[in-house]
């Protein structure tokens, strides 16, 4: 059985990454790509790589009808989401890419983004995008608010440990490294290959990074008590990946354990053997998730290092496997390729 | 159907994406994989980005048994390729991305490779690689010589102008620009980052590329009458692409047409508008060849463009193509993935 | 003896090169500073890398005053140079960075830039600012016009050939690869990292690129007959540098001498023993230009080869040579410095 | 005055540095070069960049006279280096840049470099080479130990904060990012680009990297108590530059004053604005640090972050800077260069 989907925000990366695994998906049928900006251009025009495929035109989301769509991905920025997300008909099921419905509090949502959340009623009722730990909620909801991909990559390798009290709360300090993807194909000057090339820098470095109210819901809610890690997100000089090191207190061996248990039966989530590591370029391209484990020489503290790809695991892989989910399709489908190396 | 394939040298790049290929290929098996300095070793300890495959562990070709196999992958260095291949039992259908079996001339191949053929009569029955010029002979052929990938690069935009006659044969000049992964796997000082990265330069200038030999033999094929083209490759900072630029003789609107009918009904073959012309960036990953012709200011002379994936289109991607021939598959099995992008 | 300048458009790449050199120039002290858009910043807001340096801060020009400045350095865009230089007071020597007055006919600049000319007559006494083959005139001029960095690499390598006569007229071909700073600090999308990043792609073909105007108008004078070659720039995962590769007609040995000895003496300019060709990265960051010439297997066919740094020789370097031999200084000071590698 | 110098193994990246920066440093002047692998050959064989130059032909160490010779650079291999040294005329001062002499207990050295030290008298009298915290006692040696680039990138963001006891002394973690030339030009297969390009990892995970001796040593010499960090370096995909992220309990603005007026005469260590932090770009190819500091959100934690380049500041330059003082001349000679961007 075929599903017919339409893309909304369709002219930037993670729509071009949906276009991308949908074109060997053999149940999702694209019908109707949205993208203001560009709308009238065929999306050979916005992204020659896409030429050898028969999609529909750009049109605005206005010119676009949803008769007949099963399901809609909506790539949009933060705030137009949530207006466009709760006009659009009862039959259609979404799964949101942006930030609108990642914070349940619309309190925490207001604190982060700086303005009230326009559409609280969607919020309360949106399932959080995590595949692997809200799957049950994920196949019966209507709106499913995929995570921020530097979130993802640090819940993959903490979620479990909290969960089972096998490391300490109150040190955790995340150092993550992320490719310019995830800032989207936006004009901004750090952007450009002749400041970002043989350069790398921290952003957001204090607790300020928003992907934080994420971090504080999720592991708050898992502990049972308030959770609030140290986060420092930096810039690199590479297109694709997020390469996240976390230092807990707590026995490297039971670390691993707990992960290896947490994901023996998760097709995407790899844990190496104790003592190895994952680089971030062995996930380019795919939806898998590495994680390695070390003790470190000081007794009682570990390192913890994931990475995944973040416009495919991180995001548009993410809203794909939820999408599987959602239309009862096998979770997998569409998603197996390997990762691209070198 | 299922057919079973062995990758010998399948510890390098090449074997590496043919393996990412077969990863979501619905009609082969890898029953065996051999790569001599590595055997004893699994996939995932050399390469870790297929950790997630169940893949035979890696030996010896000593050790590998032919039995029950349908197709061999050969990607072994030059010289050795011919050795091996002509041990093979007679049952064992041939792809070999080697350079021994490209040249049918014995002479010629000793010229350009300088030691004579071990296997000439093999050489005399091996059929030329390029698909889209010898598919009925592929799918009849038991040994198949995957071509030079700049080689094929060369040929995708020169050949049908060759055989049309619609370019001078006396003032063709190609420019290349090859990512470094064409190089292989191999620990020479220039393939360093430190030494590659931020740097670009020519190599084998003045006519000394072997590739030369492949454009020799099929270009004065073609023509009828001998035909020498100057070649000058250039190493880029990247890790994957080809661009060939070359400078014909001959009218733009024609050199147009004559492409755009050769390769109308091509899968992977695509021409683009007239005036536009591609990024190496826009096939990556994938097994798609762009083309774009351009008419110089200067009259009668115009500049035609082609990119191809080195590793994908260039070499293991044609090599399933021409697999797909020769096991009587459809010639696009698992080779429609889109390219990635960013 | 010190002189005092002024750089007008100091907030791009070029203009933080000539800070960079003028930093450790014996002879030059910064009196003045102009960035419209950034006017009221400090050198070290717009570069972080300069903050050392104790500079003016920003200001606009029309803010700035030219008492006691003995040379302007002119960094601004294409047209408006014409209309700020125009209006500089007559004690002020000027080397323009721009495209406003490389070419000495107004007509040709009207073709190429498409617009007349706004200041003709200061057009007519402007001259070429190619060091090497405009030295006697430079040394004696009020306003110098740097070259474009593509426009000089092309010259380098050809301009002693075409002088001689050692080489073909009616059949060069300029196949050259150009960084990413020669496009400024422009905030254009494929300008981008994750655009150009993996990615290489010709731009302007068909010979539009408007540096063939500056080919054009030299390279006939030197011959004393119309001259128009085929040239085609290509755009560059990389930061810095150019790299042309030259295709022409004549003897090897013969262009080879010809250019050792127009060399010669030259502080900058190196032409490498014969069949050795120079990589880009070798004058990374430096004034130095390296030429090599290869024979072709082809009888009466050559390559040349010349590198240079775009933001260096190719434009700011060169304007801080010109502007010594304005000055009275030596030709060389505050340019030998090596280059940076890797 | 002028003073002869010689560098022992200059094929290598350190080696290069030192020649380009000494290139335009007046007091120095180069006598001898070796390099075993390489000898016969002249430095423009090995490192074509510098083929401007006038330099020494390449030797093996045996064939190198040290007669007039003032100060020697030893950038060879660990072990190779106090072999080597230990043999050297009593008249000639020594900078090393390898590890031999970093390390003052025996014991240690043992520890961390898995061997005997051959020496142990030498080491005794060597000096520690951070130039800004051992200033009197370099100006006065005979052995300077220029230290590790990680090591030298820690120490400049923690040495104060250790001294004045401002920070907790037993939670330190230095997340450190690294590009690949610190690991020299060694043929290694995670140094090829196709490698490195578009991955990144961390190495040398769980407290194993050799760099934590010096800051064992030196960290708890100054608390007058044990002091060990936890230290995670990460190999990034560019060629120059380390930045190094530091999580520390305390108060930010007292330890932004504490830096502020440790590094406040000091010419090349620079501290940023409260709440700003520094790119690792904007010291690119320069004898500069910057470090910025900000507080978390979290109370008592602070971010403490320095970049610098690993060949020049953290290897190379900080060797002519202790030249320098060894030598009676100004410490800033010869390098105050400005970084290079972009």
């Amino acid at each position: 059985m075929t599903y017919n989907v339409a893309i909304l925000g369709a002219s930037g990366y993670t729509g071009a990454e949906l276009v991308r695994i949908i074109a060997t998906h053999s149940s999702l049928n694209i019908v109707g790509l949205s993208g203001n900006s560009k709308a009238g251009q065929s999306m050979a025009q916005v992204f020659p790589h896409l030429r050898h495929l028969d999609l529909p035109v750009l049109t605005t989301i206005e010119d676009m009808t949803f008769d007949g769509v099963d399901l809609v991905f909506c790539a949009l920025p933060h705030a137009t989401s949530q207006r466009v997300i709760s006009e659009l008909p009862a039959h259609v099921k979404i799964v949101d890419l942006s930030a609108d419905f990642r914070l349940r509090d619309p309190e925490a949502y207001e604190a982060w983004y700086g303005q009230p959340h326009a559409a609280t009623e969607l919020q309360e009722s949106a399932v959080y995008g995590l595949t692997e730990f809200y799957r049950d909620e994920i196949a019966k909801a209507r709106l499913v608010a995929g995570t921020g991909c530097n979130a993802a990559t640090g819940q993959y390798i903490l979620r479990p440990l909290i969960a089972a009290g096998v490391i300490g709360l109150d040190d955790i300090i995340l150092d993550l490294k992320a490719a310019v993807s995830g800032a989207g194909r936006s004009l901004k000057e750090n952007l450009l290959h002749a400041e970002l090339s043989e350069g790398y820098s921290a952003y957001a470095v204090g607790g300020t990074h928003r992907h934080l109210g994420e971090f504080d819901q999720e592991f708050s809610a898992i502990a049972g008590r308030p959770v609030q890690i140290q986060f420092t997100p930096h810039l690199m000089p590479a297109n694709r990946g997020i390469l996240a090191t976390a230092y807990v207190s707590g026995d490297a061996a039971t670390i691993h354990q707990t992960l290896t248990a947490a994901y023996d039966a998760e097709p995407f989530i790899d844990v190496l053997p104790k003592g190895e590591y994952p680089s971030v370029k062995q996930v380019r391209a795919s939806n898998f998730c590495h994680i390695g484990v070390v003790a470190d020489r000081i007794e009682s503290r570990a390192i913890v290092i994931g990475v995944l790809d973040n416009l495919t695991k991180g995001s548009s892989g993410q809203a794909i496997q939820n999408a599987n989910l959602m239309l009862g399709l096998p979770e997998t489908e569409g998603l197996m390729m390997a990762p691209v190396y070198p």
